[in-house]
């Protein structure tokens, strides 16, 4: 599956404070150690709440580019921040995100003439997140109608039905889990994705809830993920439920990671 | 989940010592633990490879009644052995297992005539394990019509429709996953159950992949599991996998087990 990695983020606050230093070096060993872990993209979110995104988000862009690291996935649901840094990135691109927001969608899709990178949609409009799969859907066919119409290819489209806490309502992951399967019987050849770390809030041990979550995820089809992959056991997760699926030959991607010491029960 | 606790098997060293020592201390703790742990029944398998297997069994009944603990799973494959010991259960009684190899069937469903318990039935028959999920619902369909003109209820037969190692073949955890989908679909109300260790053969961390196993099960409706219900990491993987399909309100279960120190990530 495809890791996009999820670390340079500006809401941690570690990245924070490297983004507001300008610490070159934190941040590019954080894009290091991402890559080398198995990443296919590096995830880079420069929103502090304050101050200029788009500034921020160029220097994290040229920052971990100039460690050889250009395969970047832009976080954030800013068109024009994202018009600026996308001419910057010199390898594979990804927008992360657009969502069914009549506005923001508006503003959006603009910058998809002639893009040639991957996208994710999240399953939202301006009524917020749907309670049911059916909706969800619907959102997502909407998104995808509006991307194709600009020639992105459905294959590059991942779409994410937003996974919700199911300590405030039980039924959250099996919907989410459900809206996998759905999205993708009714967009054939579409991709889904998810963030992880809702499904657990307001729970202990919410590290390992994410790795059963991803896993039964998996067991859905769930193609990508934006998770930490320099955490052994989310990767074990990973690497686990792709070999009980038949999704790794012989357990071959497994075999080697644990081989090299990535992963960890 | 219905948890079938699988320690006390003479396939174990250590039971088979006890078994053959009379060790009623040994065994009785055995049967504490799982139960403690919440097990809903306990298997008890006296299958020694040599000696009275009826003897055997009939021992092991009498000595975990004994201690109070009268939920029992006789787990033979001889219809000789399950006749002699099934009068001795007192409280609960389950069987384990049926399967549809024509000459065990016939000697086999005779005692179900009047029989009030549950039954797990495997789906296999003279020419193995099948390949496909067809045939195993087939096999299925086949057992639960044989129980249910004896007035077994539908909802206490647990079908295991077997998996095998996905070392040997990566669509075994697959197929067996789409089988437990395909079983409950062709038979409403049966139940499915099933071991897990099978799976995992031939590769590293086979405790890991056993619990993501688990968790991809429920996932797909999985009612029951043979396990060790001492083993935390399983319990927190069955826990984790209820919670976050919805299948455990508002995770009390989960909440519980952990605030008891019950599950480990």
């Amino acid at each position: 599956m495809l890791i996009i990695g999820e670390r340079i983020n500006a809401t941690r606050k570690k990245i924070a404070e490297a983004l507001r230093a300008k610490d070159k070096a934190f941040i590019q060993k954080e894009a290091r150690i991402q890559m080398e872990a198995g990443a296919g993209y590096l995830d880079l979110n420069a929103g502090l709440g304050s101050g200029d995104e788009s500034e921020g988000l160029r220097w994290l862009v040229e920052t971990v580019q100039e460690a050889g690291y250009t395969d970047i996935c832009l976080d954030s649901a800013n068109s024009a921040v994202l018009k600026t840094c996308l001419p910057l990135v010199k390898g594979k691109v990804m927008i992360n995100s657009i969502n069914a927001e009549k506005s923001k969608l508006e503003a959006m899709l603009p910058l998809f003439e002639g893009y040639t990178g991957k996208v994710v949609g999240l399953t939202m409009d301006d009524r917020g997140i749907p309670g049911d799969v059916a909706t969800r859907v619907e959102i997502a066919e909407k998104l995808v109608s509006g991307l194709v119409a600009r020639k992105v290819k459905v294959e590059d489209i991942y779409l994410d039905p937003l996974a919700q806490p199911v300590a405030t309502d039980p039924n959250n992951g099996r919907i989410f889990l459900e809206a996998i399967v759905a999205i993708k019987q009714a967009i054939p050849g579409v991709k889904t994705t998810c963030g992880l770390s809702n499904v657990s809030f307001g729970l202990p041990e919410r590290r390992m809830l994410n790795r059963y979550f991803l896993a039964l995820a998996i067991g859905c089809g769930l193609d990508s993920a934006l998770i930490d992959p320099t955490d052994a056991g989310m990767i074990a997760a990973a690497l686990s439920a792709e070999g009980l699926m038949g999704l790794d030959q012989f357990c071959i991607g497994y075999l080697t990671a644990f081989r090299a010491g990535k992963i960890k029960a």
